[in-house]
């Protein structure tokens, strides 16, 4: 089944709180209880919000109160506000046009997600791409050099805008294939079908061209551990898990090859809102020399935000740090700071992936 | 109670699997069970480790193979070598000079704790301080400009040996006091008393120049949420717990002074073996310019090993990251690689607080 979609008149969706014990649907047909399976992170995942916000509008009814309510459920992912206000956009020509433009958006994001997995296994696999640069919201088309890619790492410049050359692949030895390391959730469960980073790495499996995933658990909700385990299993993947501090000191030991990572918001310098834990990749990675490659829909990138100055994270409270799964894994009364997200500057990303282009910032 | 000790012709020491619930002490008598406690983790911290290894040489009584494999246990943390050498050198003389050099070695740690605190406090609040440079195995004195250490960061150099000059603490208004940030545990718990890094912050705390300590949980055993939030909790210290993946983004963000760390091992050049996520840490650090300190006794220090390439990284499997206290993470047969420790290189390293000196790397 779908991560999301509507069936007979209701929003179903896996509820991902019980994978990977179980993997059940949830059947939803009012928005209050779509806000609560967005809160209690039921359905997540920056694709997977989008659709939800856009779906969550057909059941408003058109009520206002309701629609903004849902808008506003979780801050931090631009997608689910994005959702909301394409659908909301037709209300006016009621329901059935409602509902779809909600299943274009659906639909979008399936062959969205298709595209994401060639574009980045084209760009891990193959020689010289053609892309764009964003520059302070600014589009410029540039040829993508993969010799930037590989080896350039932060702050080495690379070719202007304009500039074309030629240079080695990610390395991919022909008898091991590309080994991806990986944080969150960003397959299927993520998106409608297949997800942006892991759909890279599903592509890549696809292709004979993936020796191995490194997957972060992902603390505190574990998505890595409990829903990109069961999806790299589900698709006969090689994988390792692996705890989140010891993503950088892989990198620097060279079991990496290349990050890839998802996006809950995008500013337009660049600027990225991932799942906690991201940035410190990205610094590993940087200091690697390995490349770190966002992967998210033209539907991430908030133009309307310049920097991820301006990006508002979630603190989701101390529950979730200080117990797990009703385990209680710190003494009594113990306190938490719990951001959900980091931001990684942009200048730590050799190259962003959308289901359009791939651009460099 | 203290962490480890001699008591009535026995080894004693606390339990530390099953904090932060209870707190029991284990009454070892053989190497054997000795051995055992140090694999499970019952007692663990290098300097803690250093300690166990000369008592257990007591209960040897002279057998060189218990010693050897006791010797082994665990092979990342040098002072557990270094502490049955220690005692063992006195076998010839007897059980009577064996268990007194292995005391020797206890009271030695509670003192080298004692002045680490003092040294680490007096760094992070006062002036200038005389230390001394290790340079590749040689020492050198020189003046260690607090300017360097609050804001130089890696790789800005500052002055040479020799050199002297002033410069602003680390920042420390009289109004909050510090925001230290910490992995793993390193207070009475990795120690006999005090600890190493806790240990610094202890003496902040006990100065009323304490403001925080952000732990990280330290996936996968959460020594950060089982045993330093216990230890904090104890001292009425105010803390937080923090994901590991969190701790680079809370440093970008401004929440952090300094960040203390304890130590492993230190090669020759600097380079530090600690537990892993710490160089994420050091790299998170770095970019934000904050001081990022190594608090660990001299014998932490191992000459004869060059630099952090030729330290030993202990792997210790996949179960302790697919499951957590009897509960399943991740699907059945989801394999991980799990080092326990990394290397941080030592131009991330600000300054290496001992029990004698303060040293730039």
């Amino acid at each position: 089944m779908r991560t999301i979609d509507w069936v007979d008149g209701a929003v179903e969706l896996i509820d991902q709180t019980r994978l990977p014990d179980e993997c059940v649907a949830l059947r939803i047909t009012t928005v209050d209880e779509l806000i609560d399976a967005i809160r209690r992170l039921a359905v997540r995942g920056a694709p997977a919000l989008g659709v939800a916000g856009a779906l969550g509008v057909v059941l408003s009814g058109g009520d206002p109160e309701a629609v903004a309510r849902l808008r506003a459920a979780r801050p931090t992912a631009v997608n689910l506000a994005w959702g909301v206000d394409q659908a909301a956009a037709w209300l006016a020509q009621g329901r059935e046009a409602v509902l779809e433009a909600a299943l274009r958006i659906r639909d979008e994001d399936i062959a969205a997600c298709l595209a994401m997995g060639e574009r980045g296994a084209d760009l891990l696999t193959s020689g010289v791409l053609t892309s764009e640069v964003l520059t302070s919201g600014v589009l410029t088309s540039e040829v993508l050099t993969p010799g930037v890619l590989t080896s350039g790492g932060p702050g080495s410049g690379g070719p202007g805008p304009g500039a074309r050359s030629s240079g080695p692949p990610v390395p991919d030895r022909a008898d091991r294939g590309l080994r991806i390391m990986t944080i969150c959730n960003t397959g299927g469960l993520a998106a409608v079908e297949r997800g942006t980073a892991l759909g890279v790495a599903q592509t890549l499996h696809e292709r004979g061209r993936l020796a191995e995933v490194l997957a972060l658990e992902t603390r505190p909700l574990l998505q890595g551990a409990r829903l990109t385990a069961w999806e790299l299993g589900r698709m006969g993947a090689p994988h390792r898990l692996v705890a989140d501090g010891a993503g950088p000191y892989l990198l620097a030991r060279g079991d990496v090859d290349a990050v890839l990572v998802g996006a809950d918001r995008i500013a337009a310098n660049g600027d990225t809102a991932n799942k906690i834990g991201t940035y410190a990749l990205a610094l590993g990675a940087a200091r690697a020399g390995v490349p770190f490659v966002v992967v998210a829909p033209e539907t991430t990138i908030d133009f309307a935000t310049p920097t991820g100055a301006g990006i508002e994270i979630e603190d989701r409270g101390a529950e979730e740090i200080v117990t797990l799964r009703g385990t209680r894994l710190a003494p009594e009364g113990t306190d938490a700071v719990n951001p959900a997200f980091d931001v990684t500057p942009h200048d730590l990303i050799t190259a962003i992936v959308t289901d359009k282009r791939v651009i460099r910032p």
